[in-house]
């Protein structure tokens, strides 16, 4: 029987906890929450927010009871303040502010990351209150809900356009409200090639979102008619004001509690973990969003996903019981939806790609995504990367109408890029085919032909 | 330069022919095309009955037009006749019965295949004239087109329940008919296994189509009344009539000219080729519905194919002007929307994979094709099949509602079946998640760990 610890009642936390009882159902799993919320599915605030999901309840994976029915101890409103490593104890403090130890054989930190404040000044004294908000708990959600309820803002700034900042352009869109979104590089949704994010570009200023690109954001202040952005614009100052300003600019790693028992802190500031989640201090392993990720093209990095951290966490939960998984490895695949396109995304691009050490190529290519004579056939715009010189798959990037099933064909991509197949091997799958969902040759594979032809092309013409 | 032959102007013979254009346009292709329509999408001839494809032009994956622009020369209404293979000439009869020889320095023959009888007596009396139709290319098309316009025939029997029986059953129903579908086995589409196909049952007959499985037609007579079906059902016999009766009953291999000139048949009656495309006899390359299919857990097997008539087609016509393509194998991927339903699957099914020397198991597990919270979650149901002794992923199958990426998650475990992943592995891949599309872990995952636990079950009952 192993007394199993966690911290985090996120992806990680979660996923370690389910693994271990479901191998182990002799472990002793406690899982320490610092909120009242485990395992809610942080991807999906914005669509509570769209009004499309109701109540904020449902957007837990699962209730505290399913969790609890699987055998784990849940500490809920607890905080992990300091590991005893040579002790094994796990020093807490819950929600009366008692403190405790708790023992442990093994422990598993996935206590995530937090919302990065990107260097901006005045927000040590604005917040919720002030109508200054982050969005990365529901606590958060929380915050921002009682916020549009009671002043019902008519305007809003949302700095940053990447993921989730896109999501809640759309969001505040349908509540009716004037959005203003700010985007530090030259494009929105700068994990895709400037040519792909022109078109997300495109669909969310047609919803009329104003879209402000080049624009870093210096300083929030408040104002007697509202919050005033101070940024410089292509080295000129802008101003921008609003009723409300949201702040989606990215994470960065929580490695407090680590990093103080003795952890190594690598890429990105976060916990060094191996593909076993070991993080070099004994018994004690991390997962999620606070620890570097292993990427089957880029080596160790720092790319915090959802999707990985549930990966990683199940590894992490086999093996502080005695199992033996590794984590495979990311290859960067994200998919979002907005308003009616979706964009997605795998593996690396040219730049990426030229830092690892690879002589990328990327080819731009459409294909509809079913046969044009069958009603509701629509372009998916690609862009594909492969190494001119051995002709690999290095990544693939994806933009189409909701519908045209852009995130699975990414999953194609993702997959092949798993087993390490070239370009040329994309034309060899057998995938499926009937007129109103396909093409003999799927769109992933005229996507991969188009790259293949032009680096043929290339060739010829001896460059 | 080389003289490239070309016979058959559907899939296999045309790319064949654009793949030799694109990779040596020096290449002087002709190709032989039996009827006036190359190159059209006999995959979508039911969606011209269900009105949804118009004109019929339109299935025309190229025009002529478009064809000859890439610099090959049709011959269009012309039939191959012989083949004389030391002599490197193909004897031709044209539109207007004149026999002529065209000399060829490489011949490729994608002769495809022809519509199976079944072995049902009357049909040597019985054609489109008396309302009897088959379903295969686009004389076929037009006579059926010509029936239904002139006769208004108000109640249709379809002998068969496969692919294109199961589209034509939804046009026939579309154009307002009543359909009586006649399946000789216990299910409908039985290339799932029967708990799937019978979903399809349940949404054929939810459309008004009469399904009759277990039924073997042996007969069929024009009566005063109209068409009437003689059949055996569990061993009693059985009648059925109507206006119209149309039998898709699957295809035999269209083997004639190159049996006649010498290549050897095997699986299926078809012709064996290798993996690059050789018949055996010198200079004469082969491929597409005629031809032996290497399927990559099988091995090789009889398995025609619009997708592997492209690839095979692409590779002989590689190979024929001097290049060293080579078939990298089908594993049977194929999908079919039903009404609102699709229907895929890849690889092999229990009974497919004990035939081969595998030890299977398959698993049935349901899981939503997106984030239940978000609105429009619809269950995907799964039935995954791997192999007990190493774990493997031997086949899945899936059946889900349209709009549910069926048609792309399949080709996920299609990619994985290429890749020759465990089940386990699945777990791994770095997919794609959004909450309106996906979850952390895919619908697909969730499948893959159904499997991996039963089969953990049952280690630990010792089983």
């Amino acid at each position: 029987m192993t007394r199993l610890a966690i911290v985090g009642g996120s992806d990680a936390g979660i996923s370690a906890a389910l693994r271990a009882r479901e191998l182990d159902p002799s472990a002793e799993v406690t899982v320490v929450v610092a909120d009242a919320y485990p395992n809610y599915s942080i991807c999906g605030i914005p669509y509570y927010f769209t009004g499309e999901v109701q109540p904020w309840q449902s957007l837990a994976h699962r209730t505290a009871a399913d969790l609890e029915a699987t055998g784990m101890r849940l500490r809920l409103d607890t905080l992990a303040t300091r590991i005893d490593v040579a002790g094994r104890r796990l020093e807490v403090r819950g929600p009366d502010g008692s403190v405790e130890e708790l023992a442990y054989d093994e422990l598993v930190v996935g206590t995530g990351a937090l919302p990065s404040h990107a260097g901006i000044a005045g927000l040590d004294a604005l917040g919720p209150e002030q109508g200054v908000h982050v969005m990365h708990s529901m606590g958060d959600t929380f915050a921002l809900d009682r916020d549009l309820a009671e002043r019902q803002p008519a305007s809003a700034i949302i700095v940053g356009a990447g993921y989730v900042g896109l999501e809640m352009a759309e969001a505040f869109t349908a509540r009716g409200m004037r959005v203003t979104q700010l985007q530090r590089g030259p494009e929105v949704l700068s994990t895709l090639d400037p040519e792909l994010g022109a078109l997300i570009h495109e669909e969310i200023a047609g919803h009329g979102v104003e879209v402000v690109t080049g624009t870093v954001v210096r300083a929030i202040e408040q104002g007697p008619t509202g919050l005033t952005v101070m940024a410089d614009r292509a080295g000129r100052p802008a101003t921008f004001t609003a009723d409300l300003v949201l702040l989606v600019v990215g994470v960065r790693p929580n490695t407090e509690l680590l990093a103080e028992a003795g952890a190594v802190l690598g890429a990105g500031g976060a916990v060094v973990v191996d593909r076993e989640m070991r993080t070099g201090l004994p018994h004690i392993w991390a997962a999620g969003d606070g620890v570097v990720t292993h990427h089957l093209l880029l080596g160790t990095t720092y790319l915090p996903l959802g999707t990985t951290s549930h990966k990683q966490g199940r590894v992490a939960g086999e093996n502080a019981i005695g199992g033996e998984a590794r984590f495979a490895g990311s290859v960067g695949t994200q998919v979002v939806k907005v308003f009616d396109l979706v964009a997605g995304r795998t593996g690396l691009r040219d730049q990426d790609a030229t830092a690892a050490g690879f002589t990328p190529v990327t080819v731009a290519s459409v294909a509809d995504d079913h046969k044009r004579y069958y009603p509701g056939a629509h372009p998916i715009r690609f862009r594909i990367t492969g190494d001119e010189r051995d002709g690999w798959l290095l990544g693939a990037q994806l933009v189409g109408r909701h519908g045209t099933e852009v995130a699975k064909r990414v999953d194609t991509f993702a997959t092949a890029l798993h087993a390490g197949f070239s370009i040329e091997q994309l034309s060899d799958l057998d995938l499926s085919y009937t007129p109103p969902l396909g093409s003999p040759w799927d769109a992933v594979q005229v996507a991969a032909q188009a790259w293949a032809a032009q680096r043929r092309a290339r060739a010829l013409a001896g460059v």
